[in-house]
């Protein structure tokens, strides 16, 4: 290691983070990639291993891997606690021990948590769909349920145990209930001979649409496609009430539910406030339009846990592709501190977006122009998604069980793999 | 569901309990099959879970989906508390709740469970590889460590890290070694470029040689092979003292670790102990020859937890084949008295046995005759664990994952999937 190199630490090895990484890579600069985990996880596909159809391993790919090829990238497994930004240094704890790591650059990206904006009460019976572990905490709370249900003799509290709420008319909410929905009604109740077994899946919306951002037609083309497939969707009713065995709607309407599926909404991730600087709307850390954070030498930001506006004024959205750009950006424009190329300040390639819902039913909006529905959606979906997984040897697997489960109706990975306290030593 | 037909309980959905199950399906009689988990465990690849090798769902069938086109086959996810063997009723503790199951023909079929051998303190500090969330636990551990071992500066901390201890010359201990030997030596430290991160494998048994019922030939052939991987073998030297950092032998050497794998002995299941009848060495359940338990009537009981001697007086070994032969005597034996056919002892069909030690390295012994050991072995070895693994999903997974493992010495399943609390809610 040339100790003369300047040192960029990256925090978050989430979509940002990697491509900022992928952006320093063999360039004369020493990168520390600092994550929680020790994989990257491909987000957009939880809801898949939180209903059966895929493994954890097949989304998520060792951040070691992806950059093994890579001298000047060394990967740090641990959790940054204080930013000291006035002598360029972190605290990172690392298995019960605090590491300092000096730094001359920072780039933060460590993305979004959910938000229960003001209703923290709602979080303890909710269940979040962020992380690998909540994808399969998900899981076995799903099929624990249903197992359970199969025996219970009382027609209500059997109802309960099998209606799902999901809260949030994004992609991730429709995405999830229409997973759900099929898990339930296609490939579970296959399996409980003895009895009825079919599922209520409500999808909770507190506006009077579903996916806020695309044009009237595909949100309408949405609704149709989720109400087809069999899931209820309750728009312009906000949440008013949640408890262990039910939850309330602002209208009044009851619903006994033991599962409430939180997917509407995120805030910045809680690590922009170790910067002290003043944060916008939704805990979200202002940059400038170079992805630096003012007043605070060195330090960049990028995706989900920023805030900036585009010439309209509005913020842009946090989804995938801006972090992936903003951490291709605040590499590039480091580099350029260094004297390679000229500081550039961002501007957003917006390529459209696409959600799901269930087997052939999906909505795409592509360049904010075509706008796709049903099958031919669906398809779209399914290779973007293909090609975009990481790594050879996932997406084979992940291709092999689409089809499987396309043809089959199956979901083979069904097991409630309940973890323990976890014996492992001294390292804790 | 006819309830005029006798209604038979099996305990346990392993190999003894599935082979049972299998038998009385679509027979005249109403099957409860309980186990803990909503799947049966393909327990021999266990160490390939715990080297990053398999997913877990990739050994893991949900019981539901083996017996979903045999209507008189329900099943129950629970653990049973209580054996009523008097009044024929058992008390299962489901989600919280006790049920109680009436039967009018009980098998027992709940296998084994590491035994320390009176030394219960070694427990606290090691790792168990005998259930699927062992093998993740183990695969975390071992994970968490090495990631950790390329920060630490000081040497000899940093090789009690990359230190593994296995305890135990049967299979499961030469597989395990001959797993995490390769898992080091040939995949983990090619991403680890700063520095040299080789490991120390120790495979410690207490006999003087390893596979103890294997012939002479076959355990010097597996002990070369061992040590021609790279795997240290200290024979005839039995654990002294196990503590959080070291193990001592009794030969006075200390090794410094902080991983040690148990695999050195089991015992009967505690089950047992439910039916009040003096149990033989190692915990286990005399069973007669029919595999009923005297003086329990209608109470069968198979594999690994029973204790039946062959007509040489020796016990019959606690393996898979014995399990599953035993499994589908008893519930012939059941069918017998209700008078299909007629009672029949046990007679043990012994095809041989194997172990593997990494890639190309094995023994195999077949019909206590035809002695293999290397390539030859391991083909064998790979070809009959292909074809009994359960479910074509399943089967096609694993071996695209082998033959990618096999060319690239990849093992893409590295994730450390630490598991929370769960947020499951009231039916916990």
């Amino acid at each position: 290691m040339n100790t003369q190199q300047p040192r960029i630490i990256i925090v978050g090895a989430g979509f940002g983070g990697l491509f900022a990484a992928r952006a320093l890579a063999n360039k004369p600069v020493d990168v520390l990639l600092i994550d929680r985990n020790n994989f990257h996880t491909f987000t957009p596909l939880l809801y898949q291993v939180a209903t059966c159809a895929l493994d954890p391993s097949e989304i998520a790919y060792p951040v070691r891997t992806i950059f093994r090829k890579n001298r000047n990238i060394r990967t740090l497994l641990g959790s940054v606690t204080a930013i000291d930004y006035a002598n360029k240094t972190i605290d990172v704890q690392v298995g019960g021990q605090t590491r300092q790591e000096p730094y001359d650059y920072l780039i933060l990206a460590t993305g979004s948590v959910p938000t229960y904006f003001g209703q923290d009460a709602f979080r303890e019976n909710a269940l979040e769909l962020r992380t690998l572990s909540d994808a399969v905490n998900l899981r076995n709370h799903i099929l624990s349920l249903f197992e359970q249900a199969t025996w219970v003799t009382d027609e209500a509290t059997r109802e309960a145990m099998t209606t799902i709420v999901v809260v949030g008319g994004g992609p991730t909410g429709l995405e999830t209930a229409g997973a759900i929905f099929e898990l339930y009604n296609h490939v579970l109740n296959r399996e409980f001979l003895h009895r009825d077994l079919s599922t209520r899946v409500v999808l909770v919306e507190m506006q009077p649409f579903l996916l806020a951002p695309y044009p009237d037609k595909l949100r309408q083309a949405a609704l149709e496609q989720l109400r087809s497939l069999g899931v209820e969707v309750q728009l312009g009713s906000p949440l008013q009430e949640v408890a262990s065995d039910h939850v309330t709607l602002a209208d009044g309407t009851r619903i006994d539910t033991h599962t409430l599926v939180w997917a509407a909404g995120v805030k910045g991730s809680p690590l922009a406030e170790l910067l002290n600087v003043p944060l916008q709307r939704g805990g979200r850390l202002p940059i400038l339009s170079t992805t630096e954070v003012a007043e605070r030498p060195g330090v960049y930001a990028v995706g989900d846990m920023t805030y900036l506006e585009d010439a309209s004024g509005q913020p842009y959205p946090m989804v995938i592709p801006v972090a992936q750009q903003q951490g291709e950006l605040a590499a590039q424009n480091i580099l350029a501190e260094m004297g390679v190329g000229e500081k550039r300040p961002f501007h957003y390639h917006d390529r459209g977006s696409m959600a799901t819902i269930g087997r052939r039913r999906a909505v795409a909006w592509l360049y904010n122009k075509v706008q796709l529905r049903g099958y031919i959606a669906w398809l779209a979906w399914l290779a973007l998604h293909l090609i975009t997984l990481l790594g050879f040897r996932n997406r084979l697997n992940v291709f092999v069980n689409w089809v499987w489960n396309y043809f089959t109706y199956d979901r083979s990975v069904r097991i409630i793999l309940e973890q323990g306290e976890g014996k492992v030593r001294s390292e804790k």
